[in-house]
Order: C-alpha cells, then sequence, then structure tokens
C-alpha cells in the first residue's frame, strides 16, 4: 500500500517502494479509485452477499472482548493450510514467551504449522534464557521475579554471541529445547529484526531496519496465512507487507504466484488471506487496521491462552480426521 | 472494612455497616493501627517469609498480561474447595455468556464447583435468551449480529415475567439449557441483582440495592473461595463483602463459623481466602485492590479462554485422581 | 429502543418499556426495516452527504485515542445550547472527583452549562468527602493516601444521613462548597442512583434500580445534548434511553415537543443530539455504540483534562463573544 | 542497568554494555546486594522517610487513571530545569502530531524547554505531511479521513528524501512550521531511530538500531530530566539508558558530571532524575517499571491534552513570575 505500482518493459506490473522506483520508470499516478483516472479499486472482491440489512443491531463493533472466539474455524484454517502446503507465517512478541505459551509454541513448529517466524531480538533472548536458566528476564514460570534475575537474558546473550550464533549454539548443545530450538531443529526459516529497546543484541539479529525490512519482505510475499500474537511493531510492520490475497493453484489449493507472462485464463485462483491478530486489547487491532491491514480478524486475549486453546483443537481435529475416513478431495477454498 | 466494629452485651464483636449502627451501642472508634489507641492490625498474618531482598528485579507489577497464568494451582484450589465441602462464590459478567464460556459455567456448575453465582440481569437474561433462541444480544455464537436481533431479548424477559420466575420457567421446560438452568437444577443458590441499565428486568432480580448488598453478604460472608469473571460493578461490590480468611475445621478442613462464646482454644483454624480475578484489562484488578480486596490474585485475559482452560485443567487433574491411589489424608490449608 | 411502539386510542404513538405495556394495546411487531411489514426505518436523516468514497484509507477507526480532539466545537456546542435554553444533560462517574475536575465541573453548574446531572452514590460521596476533610477516598487531592483515610468518607455519609439530605446539609452550612454545593445553590436537579457497590447510601440516593431508571428518563427525554464523562454504567443506562434527535423551535433553536394532534406542518424542526462520551479507553465508547446510541462522539482521554481543557474553551468563547459584536441572528442547527 | 560495572586501571569506574566489554578488563561480579559479595545497593537515596503506617487504605495502586495529575509541579520543575540551564530530554510518539498537540510541542521548543527530542520516523514524517499538506496520514486535524489521502505521508518523504536532510528542506523552506522546524530553527538537536515499520524512511533516519541507541544514549547520559508521551518503545529504549540520578553543581543546580579522579568532597551534589511517562493506558508505565526505571511518574491521559495544560501551565507561572518580584535565590533540589 506505501508503494508504487510500476509498469516494467515486458509489460508486467511491479510494486515498489518509493525508494526502489528510479527516474524514467512508468508509474500509476492516479488518485481517484473509481477508475476515472485509470485506476480502478475493486473493493468487493473477496465479501460474499453481506448481510448489511438493518440499522438496529447490537454487537457490530467490529473488535471487542465481548465478541466469541471461533478456535474450531482457526484450527481448521491452520490443518488445510498444512494439508495444501501453505507457508504459515507467525509474528510474535516476547509475552509469548513470558508466559506458559512457549510449549505450545514449540508444538506448532514440531508439527509443521509454522513456515516462518518473526520476532525481535526480546523472543529469541528470553526464548534461550529459559532454555537454559528456566527463567524469562530473571522471573520463574510461576511468575515469581528471582533476586539477582535482572542479569540472566544477559548471560544468555553473553553465551549465543560467544558462539557466534544461535543455530550453532543449537548444534553446540547449548540450546536443548525452546521455540528456537525447535525452530533450528526443523529449519524453519526465522527472521529477527533489532530495534532500539534490545539488549545485547543476539548475533542473528538484523539490526538495519530497512535490511530488516528487506528480509521479513521475502517471508510476507510468500504467505498464505499470517498469525500475529501479542506484538504491536512487528504486526504492524508485517500487515504493511502482506498482500491480501493468496495466489493458489485451482488444482491443488497449493500457493503459486503468477507465470510471467501468462494469459489471464492461466491465472491461478485467488483467496483473501487469513489473518489472525490476537492481543490483549482492542487497541492494537483497530491500529492495524487503521494502518491498512483490514482483513485482520481480532481475537483480544491473552497471549498464553491463546496459544493453549489453539493448538487443542488442533490436536482435537487431528484426532478425529484419525477417526474418521479420510477425505481424499481437494480442500476448497476458506474465507474467514 | 467500610462498617463499624461493635461489641454486644455478650461481649461478642459484630462488624455491621453504619446504617445499622444504633445509638448507644459500644463502637471501636480508634484510627491508628499500631495498639496505641486500643486497635492492633496484624498486617502479616498470611504472609510467609518473603523474598523481598534486592532492589533490582524486573516483572515486579503486581498484575501483568505478561505475567504467566498458574492453571494447575487454580485447578488444583478448586478441587480441593470440593473435597472439604467448601463454598466457592462465583460473581460474573455478561461476557462470559456472549462468549463460548456459558458450557464452562455449566459444567462447573453441574460438577459441584460452584457453591453460589453471584450477578446482574444481565448475565441470566443472555444465558435465557440463549437457551431460547441461540443468540446473546441477537449475536449469534459466532460474533454475527442477525438483523433484528436486537429484540431478541426482549422476548425472553418477557416470557420469564410472564411465568413469573427464572426457575418456574426452568421446571414448564421453557429453559432446557444453560447456567441457569443447571442452577436452579442443583439447587445452587443465585442472586441477581438490578442496575440501571437493565433491561426488564427479570423477576428475580432484586431492583433495590441494599437489598440487593444484604442478599449478596449472606453468601460473600459463607464463602470459602471467591473467583470474579469479567465484570467490575459485581466485583468490587462482592470484594468489600468478603472476609480476607476463612475459618475451617482443623479437623476436616471444612469451613465452619467460631461458636459463639467459645474459648481461644476451641476456635477454628484461619487460612487466607484464595480470591481469583479474571479481567481483560488490569485496571480491574487494581481498582479492586484500591478499593480494599488486597488478596486478589489477578488473571488478564479473555472470560471464555479463562473458563476453557480451567476447566480443562479441572478435568485432567480429575482424571489423574481416578488413575492414581485416593489420598485419604486431609487436604492441607493452601496459600495461594 | 428497548421499548415498544404503542398506538394509543388518539392515534398517537408512545414509546414504552416492555413492562409498561397492556393486554388489548396496539403494539408495532414488525422487524424488517424496509417498510414491507409496515416499518420503515430511516437511517440517512442526519447525515449529510457522506464523503464514504475510496477503500484505501487510514485512520478509519471510531473511536481511537490517536483521533484529535476538537474542543473549539465542543465548547461552541456547549454555548449554543445554553443560548438557546436548551437542557444539557450531564452524566458523571467518579473519577471526576478524585482527580481535579470536580473544580471545574462547579463552575460548568454555576454558569449555566448544566441542565441536569445524573450519577451515582459515589460522586455525591467523594464530592462532599472533598467539602468536609478535603480528601477522597482518603487521598489528598495530590494523589497520596493518607493513614486512616480509608475512614473518612464513612463520616461524610454519616454527616448527610444524620441531616437527612444533601440540600439540608448545603442549607445547613455543612457543605459549603463543590458540586453538590453548586447543584442544590443552582437548583439544577440531580439524579443519583444507588448500585450495588455503594457505601452508605446518601440519603438522596434512589436504591431502586427501576425507579431510578424512571426517575433519569424525566431528565433524559427533556435532554438536548449530553455528556457522559468517565463512567460507563450510568453512561450505558443512560443511553440507551436517550432519543437520538432533539425537537426544537424553528423560530428560537429552543428545545420543544411535538403538540398532540398536531399536523406535521406543525411540527418542530429535528436535529441529531450532540452526545460526547469521555473514557480513557475506546471500550466504553464501543460499548455504548454496540448497546445502541450510534450518535456518540467519543473522546479519549483523561477525565480531568477533558473538563479542565473545555472549561477554558469555553472561557476563552465568552472572551471573544464579549469583544466581538454580538450576533443577534438565531444560531443554526448544528450537526457535530 | 543491563551493562557491566568495569573498573579501568585509572580507578574509574565505567557502566558498559557487554558488547563494550574486553577480554582482561575487571568487572564487578557479585550478584547479591547486601555487601557481602562486594556490592551494595543503596536503595534509599532518594527516599524521604516514607509515611508507610497503616494496613487499611485505599488508591494505593502506583499508576491510575483514577489518580489526579499534578500539572502545577510539572510546570515548575520544567521551569525549574530550563532556569538553572538542565538538558530536558524529550521522547515522543506520533500520536503527539495526529492529535492537535504538535503545535504545543512546538511552543516548548521555541521557549528553550527542549534540550533534545528523541523519536521515530513517525514522527518527524507525519509532521512534515502536516506542515506540507495539512494532514497527518491523511487525516485532517479534525480527525476525518480525506480520500487519496494515505498516499501523502510518501509525497512528504520522497521531497525530503530529494533534499537530503529536514534541516536542508527547512533552509530550501519546503517546511515552514511544526516540530522539525523548530528544532532546526532553534538548533536543539534530536534523534530519528528507525524501526521496521517505517515508510521511506526520511533521510535524517538511523536505521542500525545499535548505533541508533549510541547516538540516543550521548543525550539520556546528559539528561536532567525526562518526559515520555505517548511511545512505548522509544519510551522503554530511552529509559533503559536514562540515569536514575543528575549530578548538580551544588551552587548553581546546574547539570554536571564528576570530574575524573576527584575526591568524594568534590564530588557533585546528586538528585533524583524527574522521570515523566505520559500514555493513555497504565500499562506502558507499568512496563517502563517492569523493565526498571523506577522512578517514572506515570500520568494516564491523552497526549493531546497533557502537551495543552502542560503548556497553559507553564505560561500561567511565567505570568505570576512577571509579576512576582524575581527570586534571586538558587532553586533548590526537587523531589517530585
Amino acid at each position: 500500500m506505501d508503494s508504487a505500482l510500476v509498469l516494467d518493459g515486458q509489460g508486467e506490473l511491479w510494486v515498489r517502494e518509493g525508494r526502489r522506483v528510479r527516474a524514467g520508470e512508468r508509474v500509476a499516478v492516479g488518485t481517484t479509485e473509481d477508475g476515472s483516472e485509470g485506476i480502478f479499486v475493486h473493493t468487493q472482491a473477496f465479501l460474499g452477499e453481506g448481510a448489511e440489512g438493518g440499522e438496529f443491531k447490537f454487537m457490530t463493533s467490529e473488535v471487542s472482548r465481548e465478541k466469541p472466539i471461533d478456535y474450531v474455524l482457526m484450527a481448521q484454517l491452520l490443518l488445510e493450510e498444512r494439508d495444501r502446503g501453505g507457508y504459515p507465517v507467525w509474528v510474535t512478541g516476547p509475552a509469548l514467551v513470558h508466559s506458559r505459551a512457549r510449549a505450545d509454541m514449540v508444538w506448532f513448529i514440531q508439527n509443521g504449522f509454522v513456515g516462518a517466524l518473526l520476532a525481535g531480538n526480546a523472543v529469541a533472548v528470553h526464548d534461550i534464557e529459559a532454555a537454559m536458566y528456566g527463567t524469562t528476564l530473571g522471573m520463574t514460570n510461576n511468575g515469581v521475579a528471582s533476586a539477582g534475575g535482572h542479569g540472566i537474558h544477559m548471560r544468555a546473550i553473553n553465551q549465543i554471541r560467544a558462539v557466534g550464533s544461535i543455530a550453532g549454539a543449537v548444534r553446540q548443545g547449548l540450546i536443548t529445547n525452546g521455540i528456537m530450538h525447535a525452530l533450528v531443529e526443523r529449519s524453519v526459516p526465522f527472521v529477527l529484526t533489532g530495534s532500539i529497546r534490545d539488549d545485547g543484541p543476539l548475533p542473528d539479529v538484523i539490526t538495519d531496519a530497512v535490511q530488516g525490512q528487506d528480509t521479513m519482505r521475502e517471508h510476507a510475499t510468500r504467505a498464505s496465512m499470517a498469525i500475529f500474537v501479542a506484538t504491536a511493531l512487528h504486526a504492524i510492520g508485517t500487515g504493511n507487507m502482506l498482500p491480501a490475497f493468496v495466489m493458489e493453484d485451482p488444482e491443488t489449493g497449493r500457493p503459486t504466484s503468477r507465470p510471467r507472462g501468462s494469459s489471464p485464463a492461466e491465472w491461478p485462483r485467488l483467496r483473501e488471506m487469513a489473518t489472525i491478530c490476537v492481543d490483549s486489547s482492542e487497541f492494537v487491532v483497530s491500529k492495524l487496521k487503521d494502518r491498512g491491514t483490514h482483513q485482520a480478524f481480532g481475537v483480544v486475549t491473552n497471549a498464553q491462552d491463546f496459544m493453549h486453546i489453539l493448538r487443542l483443537y488442533v490436536e482435537r481435529a487431528l484426532i478425529e480426521r484419525e477417526r474418521a475416513p479420510r477425505r481424499d478431495s481437494v480442500p476448497s477454498a476458506v474465507t474467514p
């Protein structure tokens, strides 16, 4: 959205950030959205026939802690993504590690539900502190602040800096459990981007924001689903890079891309990208929408509880699936 | 706390609200807490030897969404209450019914974990609307506002008003499921108190605030545990009435009261009353503490998720208990 | 909204709560809003030609702390209400008194900007505690909790109970300043309604919720503007009673009502009722809208700061008005 | 706090981040705080004789929207800082610019109350968009989203990138008003640090987080007062770098530093550093304290209102000062 539409010499359209547009390139410049200046914005693409009617309605606010949370649907979306070889991108904040959701995140990684993890220095630091010392920021997993505990994460950081990388520390047996361990073991890519409040930082952290964005974008543009948990900065950063849709092979449902120079008849099928945003307050989801990620589906809850229940529902669905005769049909497009 | 200490002619001490104190009664009037005016406040009664030491600490705020939630401990507390014939008082807000926690609340009632329920008109209205029409304030349990749905709760209210009471509607088969149904079926007492934003109200609702307080107090003073879920007004109201401690029979652990005229040697054992307060924001728990309920243990999360996980952990503990040889010893006092 | 439309024998339409509808009365019963069952809901009545166009927009969330607050407009609305003899109803919570906004509220009362005040026991208790002892809940106006201060509000309550009424205490010189004093002195009506968390309560408090609603409704139906400050319960309660519009005399702009049996040509002019809702979080305003007060204009800020700046802007406008030659034209309808 | 204490060859103590400690350096390594391992933490340094006494107290939570805000004291602190040549460091988020506080921030800069401004890309982008186009993220200063407005900030960014720097754009007359204009005109230093959600970024933005920290630290270590407004990331980042105290010349009150090799008798006087943290929710201030900035004084309000009232109180104090005979005594140390 914060980019320019550029038409190249071969007739291909590109979405390019302002700093990548070069003098002489052909850029779409209209400001109206009704086609009168050559640009038509098709806003109804993913909307079914809405049940708009009726002025007198309660409970119409978009994001609210009073809305029920449909874990059955979210579990089904995750399973379908795995079935069709999707690329679900998770973006998480450190509250996930402070609370007891760490084990649940590991479970999702180990069971193939994570295409990539985008996070900051703190997620990795707290996770590695927990792996090495059993605390996060010196707090035990009972929520008790331990005396002297404020320095523990620095010891963890120092050890990883001495080795040179998180993957190296996993290989040397320094890190034997947790999120970063699972990512390395399962070869799931992760991107850690830096911020001005980081301690350390860890050697894997990309401290340059522009380089960090570029690396995140490689995953955001491949994403077929997005899950944001307890993070404002990284959720909005990633949200700005996410397409609103996924291209999928109409036969297999597998995410794909449009072959260059293909005719419309050959184009992949589009579906809206399922985007889940979990936060303790309505504010982050509203802010995400204000910054342009309209399709975000907001869950106002605690990160620990969200992860725990979501895993439970995925596990239940897996058990039911084992009991039931296997569907061999292609999963249909899902509109959350 | 907002009451007077009154010494009657038989040498018994009473805690009485200002409006119940009569001219001529002997009332404790000191304002210092160190004994110098005859009143000594023993503040350390339920504190173990604290691990205070150390100025440099992180994560010391009392209530925070970043703190882990100890569901294992809370499930254990509930089970022990049931084992020893305790009287856990639940105080809930309507978000419990809007979200999908309704079935979990029913489960707790049906399985003996609820001594009494204190709530407002809305909890019963939404629950009965859900029982009769499948919606809450016209919102389906998928969180979708239905056209015309704003009037459904009024139809539910009208039907109960025609019958004359909730229990009557259960007996006539008008209400066949849900929280109110389970309470009536299990003969668990409930108190519904009114407020100025009530529709209806339902015939069971005590619309007079002072009479409502008196009825709530009958349960609050018997309570051996308190669970507040997603309510500010009712949590603070009940919190003001709750003792900070439970008197229990030293042999059975069963809640009891001090026999009138008994000597100190015959007095029951005291333990701190476990109080759990669940809300989506830190604010309610802080406010509860600001109004004097110091022992409240805060859980910052969504009502639906809290109820769902708490039930899961209680169910797990029950399964483990069936597998393991039954403890026949008396459960020890628990300090959360 | 939570009421029935009743047509009486004289052809007049009434909005009546369910409990006031009698057997045999003619009640509008359609559920659609498009006229197909005889009821047509005119939703665009107060909307100008909207600037809807365009899908790509930022900052479209309805309520957000990141939105600017238009104090100039709000001050102008208050002044115009006073000019045309309007009836602005204020609904406030106790935070107004805890913080330093008490003096500002007094100023608005003394200068004729308050038609009626609707509040709970706590607002009056804290205000009277401040008048008698200089503290609120024992907290000094520097925000410091004073030792022994938890009992001060009970002393204040006791004194008023001994006198029998707030007005009596003002007349006897027990209360010499503050909000309640100003209301009594200026003969501005106030309604104090009770809740289950009230201490005391004060003798003026209507403890029955249904009777309280009826008394509030007398003012809500006369209101020509509504200002809600730092209150959830009372704001939503009042919001449920407020019409969405004001009838005004087209000549004078003065609020009026429709003469019984008048022909449409004689009807007063309608304008949307300006409704301002101030709270520290987006949640209350969203909840107000979810419960049906669509026209609420939300200000996410602190009660103290809101009152202070609003007064400043009204004072500035008054000074400018004194300097400028007086407009003698009728103020035009204002659509906030 | 997240650093090591290093003793150099000349007997000087340094606080150094882990990545700057070299092999062979002498580092304090004790973990206890009671002197038993050679380190004694003096926790009472800035506390007067506390009024701790009394268990029964209301309103004791540290940060709450129900606490009064002492603008008189804060205005006085700012004035005293300016009088003694202090270095107040302001750290702000973009809400300051979205709302109408921009003009107030400019006033503080122009009147000498800002030693340095630390912020992110967005503050400068929105401010420059406002200077060039009159909108922020396409929202007018009435809070209305303008059609096509989502692209305006990109046009602003592009123009500054073409010039090469903000200061250059001010000199060329492209930016003629606002915060960045005032900073450049008054030669007040500013640091803009990047994050992964930045558009552009502007040419002045330091995109590398570590380099950004180092630049911020140059100002944080000189600070004699800190004001955080509506920012979480930058507030916590800066909070981590701020000393808890200011060294001041006992004669002039002017901030100073300890001369190398000086004896205790020559050391400057210490006072606690006044730190004000303004946010719409209690969460940020609690988080700041959880991360170690214990002395933060929290104001729970809206950025716009805070800035507006603070300025008003400073203006009033200036007027009073003009009227009153000038004090010629040295201002005493202030403990907020």
